[in-house]
């Protein structure tokens, strides 16, 4: 524990909540959330909670420590200015679920914090203090963002924490990021709503027939649509491409379905596609990374399919990193 | 076994060899394929094979049973033309998965005899007679196709062979039935086809942070691709319907969502469609129907989400059958 930074957690529902105390194991960890109720029932657990975000702020200053920003998205603004006010280098991440649009709300607002951004992708269906569990991140995804302008050391703090918590860490470029969510995950819900509703409206006959493929394809329908909105809404920018490119495969596929009678090209390519999904990460190599041209070594990473699965601060060679990355042939 | 008719399978691949298998706990059966390895096979397994059609016909005929087209829908016409020839007045059906060609097919090349369409909602990856077993159709919905015109007595008999095999029994006419699995069946599928597609263009980054919604999305996606051919290009009256009926609402969402940034109805309407497909069969209550408009009681059954659990041919009423039926509140 003595290397590792002390953790500072603004916001304390479901992510925050679950962050500190997933961490609480390995760093010295605080937190803070507006609600009163909130911050005596985490004081109750046994973890150390300030009054407000300025005395977090101040102790994260003071110890060199990560700031996490966990509150939602709308409360992003207030929050870095009061960075800014007091302690405006600080080390600083985030854990919401869009990335292009905080890196420039923070640009704008706390442009000299040293921030990396995250999206731990993990969660449930419920939200709030109570809900949170110190193993909600375990196996999970943990998607950082950064530029080639970026802080590497406040990275590796941010990639240190994520590895401790047993996540994969995604290194990649913010927009990148907020494409690949859309395409993998906001179009996904979309198209399991259009569905359902278009079964439904097709009548009790049609449901009462409907089976595996309805079933599977309408699941996360089920999700609370205010979680649903939340998510989709706020990557707006990436998702409208998204469903674009999604509308432009089944209107090619509806029309040759339509004119020549045949599916052969949407059901050769749609099969590939799975068969490229149920095989990814196979053909990974592990490999150490480390030099000057570091953080474009990360991006590459991010961008095959990679991930990174340790980092030294202080290696033989300046800062190091392992991944995993894809095994070219040599032919 | 006395009062059931003997059952006569043209076809002995997945579907009509596991027919032959499991009604021959309650049917005397008999059985032609073209391929005379799979009536060796069926032979070898103990069942009665025929070495033509003609022959099956005949014997159809003359017990008074039940011929079931179990081929490949491209052999109906041939078969069709068959039984025209043989046994004009014979008792019919089909275990196709589309159902008002093949009706059309009936009416057009063997117009006399007792036809009731069947589609029983199983299967399987696998294919051929080595494939079937026994109790492939238990628990799965088996539609029965028939019109005002239909023979109630054929209608009876395979009811009852359904109901034997453990299915739930739902009437419809064809063109419901077709509209109905287009929606529930065939566009689930192309919809996985068309994300897994897109997914995967979107690159190695996207598909490694793919997790619950696009697994489920893209999961039969994972289906052979001649299969979902087979199955949707013959369904392509119906099927284009839908696909435009499923373009048309993610289309108003995308609109909405690019112009006003709101998905409200789109998560609102899709939430309660699958709560609607979750609940279906719920508020049934059994009623026992009978009379001259029975034909009409039926298809109102199933287009209402219900489905028969009995059949009597002679009730105390004359024609009975046993129904679960949606329940209405008196207000």
């Amino acid at each position: 524990m003595a290397d590792r930074p002390s953790l500072h957690v603004l916001g304390l529902g479901l992510i925050g909540g679950s962050l500190l105390r997933a961490a609480a194991a390995t760093h010295d960890v605080s937190g803070w959330s507006p609600s009163a109720d909130t911050r005596d029932a985490a004081a109750a657990d046994g973890f150390r909670v300030v009054a407000d975000p300025e005395t977090l702020l101040e102790e994260a200053d003071a110890a060199d420590g990560l700031v996490v920003l966990a509150a939602p998205v709308t409360a992003f603004g207030d929050l870095l200015r009061r960075v800014d006010a007091v302690a405006p280098e600080v080390r600083l991440t985030d854990v919401g679920s869009v990335k292009a649009a905080v890196e420039d709300q923070v640009e704008a607002l706390a442009p000299t914090a040293r921030f990396i951004g995250s999206h731990p992708m993990a969660g449930t269906q419920h939200s709030g203090w109570a809900a949170g569990s110190a193993d909600l991140f375990t196996g999970a995804a943990w998607v950082t963002t950064l530029t080639e302008e970026s802080d590497l050391d406040t990275w590796m703090y941010v990639a240190d924490l994520a590895l401790g918590l047993q996540c994969r860490v995604v290194p990649t470029e913010a927009p990148a990021h907020d494409s690949a969510v859309a395409l993998v995950s906001h179009l996904p819900h979309l198209l399991a709503l259009a569905l359902a509703q278009v079964g439904a409206d097709g009548g009790p006959l049609a449901l009462s027939l409907a089976a595996g493929s309805f079933g599977d394809g309408t699941r996360v329908a089920a999700t609370r649509p205010e979680l649903i909105r939340a998510m989709c809404e706020t990557n707006k920018k990436a998702l409208v491409p998204a469903v674009d490119a999604f509308l432009g495969v089944l209107g090619v596929g509806r029309g040759s379905l339509a004119s020549t009678g045949s599916l052969v090209k949407l059901t050769e390519a749609g099969h590939a596609g799975r068969m490229q999904f149920e095989q990814r990460g196979g053909g990974l190599e592990l490999l150490t990374l480390s030099g000057d041209d570091l953080i474009e070594q990360l991006l590459s990473v991010g961008a095959s399919g990679g991930h990174v699965t340790a980092v030294r601060r202080e290696g033989d060679d300046g800062p190091e990193v392992d991944a995993y990355y894809p095994a070219y042939d040599d032919d």
